[in-house]
């Protein structure tokens, strides 16, 4: 392992030669088809990418190497793979439509999971049909997601990318933060006869989650509300959310082998999206999920989609040293991919152990930031064309949700085909740069991007992607040789939250306020503690 | 300067000793006091930031040696310090209420200043009482902002920052992307007879905004509703959306020297928040700006919050080396602040040439991510805490704008407190770190942050905060010696699409295609390309 480290790095110094400008490496017309891979309505384009040959050849070595593919099998085949918590993590079972049997602690997880599916599928026609009435006899219609970072973000994301497909019958919000402009900023929206809450916290102790249902609970009250009618929660067998003495109108299980950031096709997003948009369509969006799990898992690494964008977080962060991925999608639907991702990458990936739990030599992860395109060209692209290089993955869509109404008088070029022409463009500007004599227009070029094309943005299409990107962060992960399904990185904040609540409440209950922290004793003052 | 330059790397060696880790500079009690500033309703701590009083003196050394509050008082009287593009930056006095003169070629610029903030009240308050009716007879009631960039995103971070201050009656919608998706968003909320659509564009040649004008004109025609009624304009005198031969209802001008990055006190703002909000809450808005603007010019480099702030930026990322800026407000409503400073500092100072057209010996520019707390630390927080390290700017607010409502069961503490506890103790562990046996546990701290603490959410207090960003970027750019306020590095992107664009034309023409770039040309293949 220590020789290709050292050839990959004797690479990047070669590729940093001004010789190798990418400019360069471009004007071989061969590279276009040679580095892109294609499987059936996915595209992945890495010719911008700042490599050659002998690099790919250390790369796909290194991926051998590090068992990559063995050990995503060994994943999906429910090894558990979470050896700090030693659990499985088996978020591509949640998509898997076969008869085949998955294994935890030998016993086959699949009766379960489809059981899962099956009682979302009967709900959310139930509801969907108008034959799910509140209190007052009203029919629910609307749902509220309670839940905060995994129990969200991936929903939200996977919503607002497939919003073509929900009627305005059926809303969608969601409240994730603790702080009650959240929750006030929901309540303007929602005709509380007709909303169902949907509780989401795996081991139902999430402090946020639990005091946004208080208020939830207060609020129904309020309205001579029965909760009974208007809840339901997605949560962990056995938890306190799921205990009959606090009945609720539905309660779906989420299990310990399928992660927050992972639980998009659980019954985390399964439950809402259903309800949002038919359970048909949230099928449909499993099946694109699962087609991208078996290019992953069945790919040789040298034609693996996934894959080969994993190689290129490795080979840009550890050897191009660049420390920040652009996500940019050209698609005003996928405008939450990028909070998605930087969630599912940075918790997963921002570490500093390997998954034996020995220090690493530098810590893995990728700092992930983007909007949508043309969005990002008018805000942060100038400092991508000047500033600090950074490498960016664009995202196009070739059949637009929305085409054109027929009859918008023509301007040369559709509004979806001038959104492409951009795309088409700054990857070639962020690539080739360009020389002048005023230092002001010069553009230093050599910028590597990988660009990602999608036939459409169907649910299957939305599956694949979101399947991808799980792919490749794990991909990740098992090349750095960390494990990327805990997160031991959140816990020192919550335990000195602790204190600090502590503190708060006997200020609340007029009791002496002290904390050996200067600091938290000036906030304490400062904030004087404000309600 | 040399001299200051190679004392502050010897500083950053010093400071990187494992006896100057932060959770040994913490031990020192006045380090709260002394390492805090603090002025009417903004509080401004950085006693986390990784740095002692010998740094500071070198950071204030070199802040004088650059003249920066020289600079930058020069700036808000009219100098022209955008040198490459010959321009004033006169943003500062679109919130001037004084009686001064400020002079832009000899000719005092404030008379047509305050004229378009009258016509901009004078029409809101129109529109607002219901007497600005649309074709059919309806009173317009909601507005829809068709503008990409600088004209749209610090409106819509303002305008969510301040939602507590609108009520139902008047909406405010954004149409920014190219993407006809968006479009189809806007067009699902809103009632076409009563919508005031506002196209904001200096130039009025942004190929996007004219592309949705086109398609919002198309849309009016199938709605029977005639464009005279239903559109207004923000841009330059005299710019083809200036033209009395195409009437609008209103037509609002914006002027050179405020760019789009920091046009949101302008008519670029002005215009919808003052329908959205009420005139009277923008100029609240605007005199809080005026505050900050005060403070800035007028204290002392070592006094001078948004100074010091951008000091911090320039320690972190040119002397510690740390490539990025987290910026986490605990605040649902001000969940648009970082994609709106994300815009402003990295089109202001991702730069790669001085402001007299010199190349930088390295690229100047801070990447910026962000999201709001609590959310963020159920995201991407793991990697902040066990990561590659990045500085954060914690913003937190005292009073919320949504207090807990009487009769909610008390669980201890508010949410509001939960909150803000959680605020105060993510700082504390990003800095101290917890050392662990297990190193899975084992958090290395000695991870920089500074904390701001605004007393509420009023139009005031949001105004502060927009200015006080917008007086950090522009002492950034001062530091570096650049020119935050132009942007030629999104040129070359726009040449090619030009290109690309013709290309597409053709193909819609059945003309032949053909690109020199086999990758443009595998492009258009893909696509086929697609309408």
């Amino acid at each position: 392992m220590e020789n290709i480290i050292q050839q990959l790095e004797q690479q990047a110094d070669f590729l940093n030669l001004p010789k190798n400008h990418l400019s360069v490496l471009l004007k071989n017309p061969d590279r276009f088809f040679k580095y892109s891979l294609k499987i059936p309505g996915f595209f992945y384009d890495f010719s911008r990418q700042r490599l050659d040959d002998a690099t790919l050849r250390l790369l796909f070595e290194f991926a051998e190497r590090r068992k990559v593919i063995d050990r995503f099998k060994a994943m999906t085949r429910g090894e558990k793979i979470n050896l700090s918590e030693n659990r499985a993590a088996l978020h591509t079972a949640m998509r898997d439509f076969s008869e085949n049997p998955v294994f935890v602690d030998k016993k086959d997880v699949m009766p379960q999971i489809r059981k899962v599916r099956d009682e979302i599928k009967a709900f959310s026609e139930q509801l969907r049909a108008g034959k799910l009435p509140g209190t007052t006899g009203q029919p629910l219609r609307d749902v509220v997601v309670v839940g905060i970072g995994g129990s969200y973000l991936g929903t939200e994301c996977v919503a607002d990318a497939l919003m073509a497909y929900a009627t305005e019958k059926n809303n969608l919000y969601f409240l994730a933060n603790v702080d009650p402009s959240d929750f006030a900023r929901v309540s303007r929206h929602i005709d509380p006869e007709k909303t169902l809450w949907i509780i989401i916290s795996k081991s139902y102790t999430t402090r946020e989650t639990l005091a946004n249902e208080n208020l939830v609970r207060w609020f129904l009250k309020q309205k001579g509300l029965d909760p009974a009618f208007h809840l339901a929660t997605v949560t962990s067998k056995g938890s306190p959310g799921d205990n009959p003495d606090n009945p609720v109108v539905a309660s779906f299980h989420m299990f310990d082998f399928v992660g927050g950031r992972y639980s998009v096709s659980s019954a985390v997003g399964g439950a809402p999206l259903s309800l949002y948009m038919g359970y048909d369509v949230f099928e449909r969006f499993l099946h694109g999920a699962n087609a991208m799990d078996q290019h992953a898992a069945s790919s040789p690494v040298s034609e693996n989609i996934p894959l080969m964008a994993a190689l290129s977080t490795l080979w840009n962060k550890d050897f191009l040293g660049y420390p920040a991925l652009g996500i940019i999608p050209y698609a005003t639907n996928l405008r939450r991919l990028p909070a998605h991702i930087q969630q599912l990458h940075m918790e997963s990936n921002g570490k500093n152990v390997t998954a034996q739990g020995e220090p690493l030599e530098k810590p893995a992860g990728t700092i992930i930031i983007g909007e949508p395109g043309t969005n990002a060209q008018h805000s942060f692209f100038q400092m991508a064309h000047q500033g600090p290089a950074f490498p960016v993955e664009f995202i196009g869509v070739a059949e637009n949700p929305f085409p054109e109404p027929a009859g918008v008088p023509y301007r040369g070029v559709t509004n979806h085909q001038e959104l492409l022409a951009n795309l088409i463009s700054q990857a070639k500007a962020l690539a080739e740069g360009q020389d002048n004599s005023d230092k002001t227009r010069f553009f230093p070029g050599n910028r590597p991007s990988s660009t990602i094309i999608l036939d459409d943005l169907t649910p299957e299409s939305v599956g694949m992607l979101i399947s991808f990107y799980e792919a490749k962060t794990v991909f990740e992960a098992f090349l750095w040789n960390i494990n990327p399904f805990d997160q031991f990185g959140v816990q020192l904040g919550k335990t000195i939250a602790a204190t600090v609540r502590e503190q708060i409440m006997a200020h609340n209950f007029e009791k002496p306020v002290s904390s050996d922290d200067p600091i938290v004793s000036g906030y304490l003052d400062l904030l004087a503690i404000s309600k």
